[in-house]
């Protein structure tokens, strides 16, 4: 299923396109904190550990709700609070995220933990599976 | 193998170095030239279809070969010129950009032919080694 978002693209090579969506040092941390830790308040994105700036976070949440990667609802614990999920398109993009963090620690040094990149190396499929699980689950709540 | 480069990160997320690196809306598009269509001159970067300026396209060639994703060597037909290569760090970039072109395929209207598309989505294990494969013979030469 193709979803049209209003934007207009330089060209029409799909990494291009990609990279015109999130092809900036922040939208992808956001993802990522969405995908992998659970997080999904305004305050969790803001600690989280590359001390992304008040503004940018502002302006990243909003774009990545405009591209249709995260949608925003209520808090039902409280209303005067929002909480971000990952769509059905943005959790579609597990299987780059993986990708990259398998790059990294083959040619960085990080901080990933040797156990979770061995399990994400050994069987990809299994652990894109459970990502999609659990947000699957959260997304029933 | 890790490679230690000369940049120190926001964080040691796996996925944040690999955004450090390469997180802009350009640089995958000059790995992408390498990578897909062979390019490997100045002017054919410059001639891809989302029309890069120069000074940008100067940057981030440096930018790439400081962070050892590509190599510069003189043209051995043309003494006066220079050609430039992906690394093997910049080659084992070929998994994530397959994820990102099926992404795009996907969720957006894309330019890729469905033909390409299909073969990347039902064996991407075969895709990448053609990649490879091919990058191998390039730099034998």
């Amino acid at each position: 299923m193709k979803q049209k978002t209003a934007m207009s693209f330089r060209s029409g090579c799909p990494i291009n396109i990609l990279l015109e969506i999130l092809g900036d040092t922040w939208s992808l941390l956001i993802v990522r904190d969405m995908m992998f830790y659970g997080r999904c308040a305004y305050n969790e994105f803001l600690n989280a550990g590359e001390k992304i700036a008040t503004n940018i976070l502002s302006d990243r949440l909003q774009r990545l709700e405009a591209a249709d990667i995260i949608e925003k609802r209520r808090d039902p614990n409280d209303a005067r609070k929002f909480i971000y999920r990952l769509t059905a398109r943005g959790i579609d993009l597990a299987p780059m995220l993986v990708e990259m963090i398998l790059w990294s620690a083959t040619h960085e040094k990080t901080d990933a933990p040797a156990k979770v990149i061995q399990a994400m190396a050994s069987d990809r499929a299994a652990f894109i599976a459970n990502i999609r699980e659990n947000w699957q689950v959260a997304s029933q709540s």
